[in-house]
This record gives structure tokens, sequence and C-alpha cells, in this order.
């Protein structure tokens, strides 16, 4: 996976971290980990912390494509207010990810890649060095600011990729559409085959070649701070596929159901400090519950 | 069932009309009578047309609680923006419904009631005139504008209803909680046993003493016209209820199924125009699409 990592400032209706360890490849990695090991893409500066660092080695991620450049690591200032359901970026330093440029090493073309949400440009250099047949899903994420700024290059990305994964607003703005089952059509017919759109507390829909699927969010009392639940929801949806290989419409909804769950501890606490606690069995545990809510 | 019958005007994204049948108490009963047999409780003018009343009577709906009086029939007047989620009200007149105070004629009560969005004066009235334990089960709906005006009211017919069916902005006004999670439990405390909150597309939940479940909105790609949507959705419930006679967890669930399904009809026309062709096969075939695409 590429993407980033980050130091973010966060304010949540239950607290504030001015120093959090953050970005959608730590997310997703530590996410991805509990389903198997994974490599991340992406570059951070001289200041990163060793104690950061050391997050990631606990989990079986691969840190050979971790850059460290001359310069200060992203940084991310974000607020929520009591509805949770979107932040307030306050403050973005892009530092050395303006200059990013990663000259991948594989020896073979790895089977699953995720293009966390960074500039398309950036996703398509990535691509570029990987092989089809031997790479057999992609999926990618993005965001409103690509949508508006980079819509021709994210449109050329959209073409290459098996999937994307995004939140409600993001599909909205992407096809013009309201009605998201109209705005999934729209995607696919842009490229992708499986379509993902996350809506936070109300769950998410997967599309599939013609078939889909809705599945609730955890039901939570307590979302604690919201950073990273979509690229941990990401990370294990991606890292389900490539423990199980199969790529079938009903595995698909199992991956969708272990991103979910994942992205529901995620919440329950600042940064990675609740998915640093997580075990296997909670997971489990949880699918279960999500299982029975939704049956009738 | 106790609600309104109304003339309304409405416009969506797809279209305009100046009159439409409409009303709570039109949408419940019409709804409820695929299930079972229902007494509608409501109040019009005298200009309230032959053709409004024949639509009524083409189901199973004993209209012996159907008040004439002098003056017009309540009248609702809103919009619909692109998103459809919530409508804005532009003219509001409440002309026979102002002075509507029903004196039941049951020979014995009813075992099920529901208490549309009325004035909690008016609802705590019709549940005066019935009797426990005959009546079994009793849930009502309400609105913002009583939470703001009465809250005091609605709190005391709130000690005495069953359940309580209420979209997600009335759930968090009510109980001053953004967590949907937490305010069924504050609404829980405040009576009612059973708590449904609709979400729109996004749903519903179901709250039944310590257990609960999330159900997804039946999908469609065409949304014509949301009005009606939560009240059928109340009718459907309640009728299958009454029709089952079984107030277990697993068969509430099933109720909110069909009330899911039975809503998806209303809002693909205006007023009840689709539900006036919809056939209990088609209901069934809704259900096991809903069935399938919520389960993993």
């Amino acid at each position: 996976m590429v993407g980033t990592v980050a130091i973010d400032a966060v304010k949540t209706p239950f607290g504030k971290r001015d120093r959090v360890f953050g970005g959608s490849a730590s997310y997703f990695s530590y996410a991805a980990s509990f389903f198997v090991p994974v490599a991340l893409i992406a570059v951070v500066g001289r200041d990163f912390p060793e104690e950061y660092r050391m997050i990631l080695t606990e989990r079986p991620i691969d840190l050979s494509h971790l850059e460290e450049a001359d310069g200060k690591t992203f940084f991310w200032r974000g607020e929520y207010g009591s509805d949770l359901n979107s932040a307030q970026t306050l403050e973005t330093q892009l530092n050395v990810l303006t200059r990013f440029d990663p000259k991948l090493k594989f020896t073979q073309s790895p089977p699953y890649l995720f293009l966390a949400n960074v500039d398309p440009i950036l996703q398509m250099r990535v691509l570029d060095q990987l092989e089809r047949p031997r790479l057999k899903f992609v999926a990618c994420d993005t965001m409103n600011y690509w949508i508006r700024t980079k819509r021709q290059e994210l449109q050329k990305v959209l073409t290459r990729v098996d999937g994307l994964v995004v939140n409600d607003g993001e599909a909205r703005e992407l096809t013009q559409e309201a009605n998201l089952m109209k705005a999934a059509r729209r995607i696919h017919e842009m490229g992708p085959g499986c379509v993902i759109i996350k809506k936070g507390e109300h769950g998410s829909l997967l599309f599939y070649e013609n078939q889909f699927c809705v599945l609730p969010a955890y039901p939570l009392e307590a979302v604690f701070d919201p950073t990273g639940a979509g690229d941990s929801f990401a990370g294990a949806v991606m890292g389900y596929l490539a423990q199980t290989g199969d790529l079938s419409f009903d595995n698909m909804k199992r991956a969708v159901a272990r991103g979910t769950v994942t992205a529901s501890f995620t919440v329950e606490d600042f940064g990675l400090e609740n998915l640093r606690r997580l075990s296997g069995a909670e997971i489990n545990e949880r699918l279960e519950i999500l299982k029975k809510i939704g049956t009738f």
C-alpha cells in the first residue's frame, strides 16, 4: 500500500492531543496486518519519532519502502464537532510529501495493492511500477480535493483499478449524483468493478459487478476519535482479501464486515492506541454481533 | 390509530403536485391494511373530496371514526431538495384539526394502538379512552415541534406507551444525545421498552429492552417523493405486529423489515399512488432482497 505517515493534532469533544501518530498508511497497514503481512510505501521527515516507527514494527509491516527524507513529516491538524461525522481541517503541512517519488524495489509485483488518498499522479506512478497479471486486485481511495483539482488524473487512475473505497460525500461529488445507488453505478462505469461507499455511523455499501450489499456500522455508544476509521476499514478489507485470496462477491462481503469491525476499534481511542491492544479474538467477537444485528 | 388526514401540495426534484391525498393517518392505515384491518381516527373538513375517501375504502380500513367537521381539511405544503432527506415545510393550515376531540365508540379497546404525530394532548385524550390489559401494545410518533413546545405533555405520553417510532433528528432533539445508541437508551428510560429510530436512506434501528437490530433501507435508485415514508413504515410495523400477535424481539425485527419494504414502495410515486398498485407478493419479493443484502 502507498499512503501517508503523519503526525496529527486532533481535538474531539472528548479530548485533545497535540501529537498523535497518524496518516492513512499507518492506519491501513496496522489494520491489514491483522490478516496478512503488508508493505508500506510512504515518506517521513527527519523529525519522525523512533517511537512511532517502533509501533509499526509491532506488527508484520515491511518498512523497507518507508523513506526518510530531508524536511519535516506530513502534519495534519483537525477538529471534530459533537456529531463526529466529519473533521474540520485546521492545518495541513505537506512537508516531505511534496517531493515524494517512490522507487519500488519488489523482486516481483505484490498481488494486492491499495493506493490510499494521495495525489492521483503519485497513485499512477506507483501503479506504473507494478505488473499484471501478477497484480491481482488494486483498489484506491481519494478525496474531494483531488476530485476538484485533478479530476482528469483521477479518472485515469479509476480506469486502471479494480476497486474504489470512498465515503458518501466523495462518491456524490465524483459523480454529481445524490442517490448513492446511482453514484455507485456511475463509478462502476468509470472503471472499478468493485465500489465500496463508506457512510460513517451509517455503515457501508458494497457494489460488485451487478450485486450489492449494505452493512451497518458496528454500533458504539462512545466514539472517541473518528480519525483513521476509513483507512483502517480499507486496511482490514484489503488484508482479508489478500489473506483469503478469494475475490468472489460473498468473500467481499466478509471483507467489508472485517473492515467495519476493525474501524470500530480504531475510533475508541486516539491514533493507533486501541488497535495496538486489539486481538484477533476481539475482532471475531464483534463480527458475530455484527452478523446478528443485521439479520431478521 | 389516530393521526391526520390531509391535502398536501408537494414539490420534489422530479415533479410537483398542487393537491395530493396525504396525512399520517392515510399513509399509516393504507400500509397497515396489507397486514390487518385498521380503524382510522381522524378529522376532515367539508371540502374533503369523496374521491379521497374512496381510496381508503379500497382496503379494510374502518372509517367510522373519520369525523367530518365544519371548516377545511388539514393542509400541508412542502418541498424537497435534491438530497430528498428532509422536507422544507412551506405552509401548514391546521384548519379542522385545531378543534379535533375524538370520542371513541369501540365496544371494547382494540389490542393495538398507534398515536401518530399529533399534539401530545390529543394523543393522551385518545389513550385515556382505551383500557389495558385489553390494549396490548401502544406506540407513538412525534416531531420536533412538540418536543420544543409541549415537552412535558410528550414525556407524560411516553410513560404510557410501549413503543416510540421517531426519526434520528427527533431522537437527538428529544434526548440531547448525538449518539443514537445513547439516545435510544435515554428514550427507553423515559418509558417505551421499544424504540425505533428511522434514518431515511440509511435504514432504521430497533431497540427492544436490551437488544437491538440495524436494518438498511431498501435500496432504491429513484426516490420520487419521500412524503409518507415514515407513516407507511409505522403502519406496516404495527400492522404486522397486530397480524402476528407476537411481541418478541425476533418478530419486532420482522415487523421493522415489513415497515422498511412498504415505505420503499410509498416513495416511488406521489401520495398513495404506488401503495394502491401494490400486492402482497411484491412486498415479499423485496423482503427477500432486503434479507439477502444485509447478510454476510
